[in-house]
């Protein structure tokens, strides 16, 4: 496969993977994919990313258990984005402690909160973000 | 607001931004907004996007009039991408003719276009991509 086609150059060997929940509809995260980390998501049937902040494949879940289970992949017009459906394990996908990263709203000017907290992450990460 | 606290430096002055349909929940497009097409997005009410290419701002639909309308604009726990509901003017997004960009999707290896065109892009883009 290698890639299958997908073009990695125009964000430096990376491209974009959008995360929606399989069932809801829900968008849960962002991130970034390699090659190596997409053929990663794709054999293993788990997201795998590239994490820019500490330069190495990150597979999602690793210390919290809170795997995404890849249920279908699509890529858009250009080939330099994913769309992965997926089944999120566990009560929420950001490691703030939300069902998704995306918990604040723009309102009147300014960002809010507008949800709860789907767990403790403090329980869960021990600390450690 | 001034970019409201967005973290453009992650990815040279840009952030991510996800175009979700706001009825159905399907995801149409990613793009990506500097500073100045976020703030023109908010003031406007319609997605107005950062060209990578072209190196300059582009209001999505300036030419074919498939101007997304903004409904509600969240923020992921980063704060360096954009989730971004809206209502979708004309047939479809997608400047090869689809509704959404992701069109395509991964079947044993390939990926395979698993939808009609909803609009003939010729007739719209007169040729243009």
């Amino acid at each position: 496969m290698c890639g299958m086609d997908l073009d990695f150059h125009k964000l430096g060997g990376l491209v974009t993977a959008v995360i929606q929940d399989h069932v809801s509809g829900r968008v849960l995260m962002v991130g970034f994919m390699n090659e190596e980390a997409f053929r990663k998501t794709v054999e293993s049937g788990y997201a795998t990313f590239f994490s820019r902040s500490r330069n190495k494949l990150w597979l999602k879940g690793e210390t919290s258990g809170h795997r995404l289970v890849v249920k279908e992949i699509s890529t858009d017009c250009d080939k330099d984005a994913l769309l992965i459906r997926v089944e999120a394990l566990g009560p929420g996908v950001c490691h703030e402690g939300y069902e998704s990263c995306f918990f604040r709203r723009l309102e009147n000017g300014e960002w809010r909160v507008n949800e709860k907290q789907a767990y403790d992450p403090n329980a869960v990460y021990g600390g450690r973000s």
